[in-house]
């Protein structure tokens, strides 16, 4: 038996969860939030500089989300939006989405996550070209060091080494290239020419292929799991008119950066992505409530109204889907965001919260340090000259976290990173406090590392 | 553009709804609850005869869940349980599962929706079998009209001809028979010889495919989606020792029939199945907040963890799922159900239940009436020596179910058939309206059908 089992794990089945640093540290057993810190059941607070999973921007206990939650679970706290039947404030918030959307008209489809969110519109794309008689359009492509859920078809689309594990992903998911210039550039390639590269590459993918196989394309526009990856310099211009000359619509998974993380209300304002639909979750409902949506276009709510009218519906659903009480939490989260000041507070901090993360640039051990809004990535490597990590039993990314930990900071271990991407509601003075702890921790690390 | 569009679907992309329907009678958007009805924004009141979708079985508006939500929400809201975090409310509710469950001793693992929980389930398998050095052990069996879930891989499970419309199922989801008697069992044959054919098949299909190749069979207790359809007679007993003999294992997918839809905690204890692992959802939180959980028996348990532990983690995990709000959302369903008197209404007034339902079988056009506990079905045939169904054009199901909603109930068409599935909390004189409500419905659809 673990000794973290004795702690409080007993009946819970871990995911994501690093076995070795469990049994080093054993579980974290949580109570509640005050603010931007989470605290566990001795009492230790914890500053949680990735906002739970990149979602709880307003932190842990933000009353007016609180009242709202309540007040809807008072009024009408669950129901399903099959049958045309739906909730009056499912209604508003669908309304509200289209309107935030770089959409002039639309429809939203909900679902209770991402991977339920980015599932369906491959389904929604299955549909619609199966209905306009290419059937054999069914090939998706997503890119090295994505992250787009962890069902079957979205762990597919995921770019991670772990899908191994499954036997994943399926056929039919293709990976084109990761756009890091700093990782993937070629000695003497300028970043210009890098982009280039990627386009050329993903062109010569569908070409290789075959255009008509291709049922769409999706991509974060800052990659975020992957260990937050912004693309390189032009990189949606010169892919853009690729997609459209093959007829192949762009998704924007936006469920790490929609909402505000990048300073503007999508990434796709930030990297003028023009995308086809988006793919939303997260902060859509500050982490209060699970929910997912797919936000689609003109284009295509035509196309899969077609497809549906065509069969007499769109067979698909979840029953916790578009419920009112997410509904509700996600039109005041929408508020908070938009109008009670955390975008606002994103843009007054980003510029300080990058000054601050590019300090560590001069750490030996530092490899790349970057970012954009309120995400940030210091990479770890053994040397700064060749970029080779450390060996991976030395585990250095996750030896940050946990000395974090004891120090009272989340932070989180991505490959060989360490990511930053705190709560819209982070004050100066507790961003400084985020950054000495980090960087004492850093400093703790590897005075232990090299000694 | 359609009527109901003008109605107040405009930016909502319907989800499993007869587009024919909507533009008949446009979209219903609700307002609140009150108790078994919902209320829609004109005050029209709707008995709600399906629970939601078998899952609002505590009705709409029940002050102990309501209350036990708005508490848990000032303490602790959002939060993930990745990393080895968890918040108390989730080890307690695991605690509870286990005890619940017919496992000894075994781990839960959280999503957000019976999709996910079954998609999870599949992906839990394939890790198992490749870490245990059979990879190529990926099949998964389900059976003809089962419903497993909409994410591309639980909808290859899912045995629906609708999902054709994506090109689905995948390859390697394999459907052995539905055992529904009524409608499959041969002339002259008894239910006993039906039961031992379905087993002989199943068998048989196992052996075509190869046993090493198949992962695991995934059975509802009783399919819900596919209309209510209960095993036939000795079913489980029959395709048990098959499924033991070749090392596969028997997952309930209890999404329905958990928590006392058929008057007992599981469908798995009212036919003795003996599950290695059961998948939860629905009635977990009564519908109050998303939730889905994979219930791990003792050997899976086992297999899992040492997976996980070879690799170092288990590499899959949904944001909000094992929130502490959804968390103490379930423990106070569990304790409606179990302790404040909702399973013993289920058990006091299920002989009434069936007893009505059981009168529909003298109507000349229903071809079989069945039901388990709260769950009842009736089947409309055109003739009922030939059990031929009404030609589809007609609608038969959807004609009655919508004649239902303008008599202010609410009933399900499920194929050919009209399903009901009433809250727990129903009282005797809420059933009696629900059942005098039908018998007018279906008076009036069979006068116009006729005339």
């Amino acid at each position: 038996m673990h000794a973290w089992e004795k702690q409080g794990m007993e009946n819970v089945f871990p995911g994501f969860s690093d076995f070795a640093s469990l049994d080093e540290v054993g579980p974290i057993v949580l109570s509640h939030g005050d603010g931007i810190y989470v605290v566990d059941i001795d009492g230790k607070r914890y500053l949680d500089a990735n906002s739970g999973l990149w979602n709880n921007v307003a932190g842990f206990n933000h009353q007016g989300l609180i009242d709202a939650l309540c007040a809807q679970a008072r009024r009408f706290p669950g129901y399903h939006s099959f049958f045309g039947r739906v909730a009056d404030v499912t209604v508003e918030l669908s309304k509200r989405l289209i309107g935030l959307s770089p959409f002039e008209d639309g429809k939203v489809y909900y679902t209770n996550s991402g991977s339920e969110a980015n599932d369906t519109m491959v389904k929604m794309l299955w549909m619609i070209n199966r209905a306009r008689g290419e059937p054999e359009r069914r090939k998706i492509i997503t890119r090295h060091n994505a992250y787009h859920g962890v069902t079957i078809a979205t762990a597919s689309m995921t770019g991670k080494p772990y899908n191994a594990e499954f036997g994943l992903p399926l056929p039919g998911f293709l990976h084109a290239d990761c756009p890091h210039f700093w990782r993937y550039g070629l000695p003497e390639e300028s970043e210009e020419d890098f982009t280039q590269r990627m386009a050329r590459n993903l062109e010569d993918l569908i070409e290789r292929e075959g255009p008509e196989t291709i049922a769409g394309m999706f991509a974060e526009p800052v990659q975020g799991a992957g260990g937050v990856i912004p693309p390189s310099k032009g990189y949606f211009q010169a892919i853009r008119p690729i997609l459209r000359k093959y007829d192949i619509p762009l998704i924007a998974d936006e469920v790490i950066c929609g909402f505000g993380r990048l300073g503007e209300m999508w990434g796709s304002d930030v990297y003028d992505i023009e995308p086809d639909a988006i793919i939303a979750s997260k902060c859509l409902t500050a982490g209060y409530y699970p929910m997912g949506a797919v936000i689609l276009g003109e284009q295509l709510t035509a196309a899969l109204m077609e497809a549906s009218e065509r069969f007499g519906e769109f067979p698909n659903g979840f029953t916790a889907a578009g419920s009112p009480l997410g509904s509700a939490v996600a039109l005041k989260a929408l508020d908070v965001i938009e109008n009670e000041g955390l975008i606002d507070n994103v843009r007054a901090l980003t510029p300080h919260f990058q000054e601050r993360l590019g300090r560590f640039a001069d750490h030996p051990h530092a490899g790349e340090v970057r970012g954009v809004g309120f995400m940030g990535a210091i990479e770890i490597v053994a040397d700064k000259n060749t970029k080779a990590a450390f060996d991976s039993k030395v585990g250095i990314s996750e030896k940050i976290a946990n000395t974090a930990l004891q120090n009272g900071l989340i932070c989180r271990p991505l490959g060989a990173s360490v990511v930053l991407a705190p709560p819209f509601i982070i004050t100066r003075q507790e961003m400084e406090g985020m950054f000495d702890t980090l960087e004492k921790t850093i400093a703790e690390v590897f005075a232990d590392v090299r000694s």
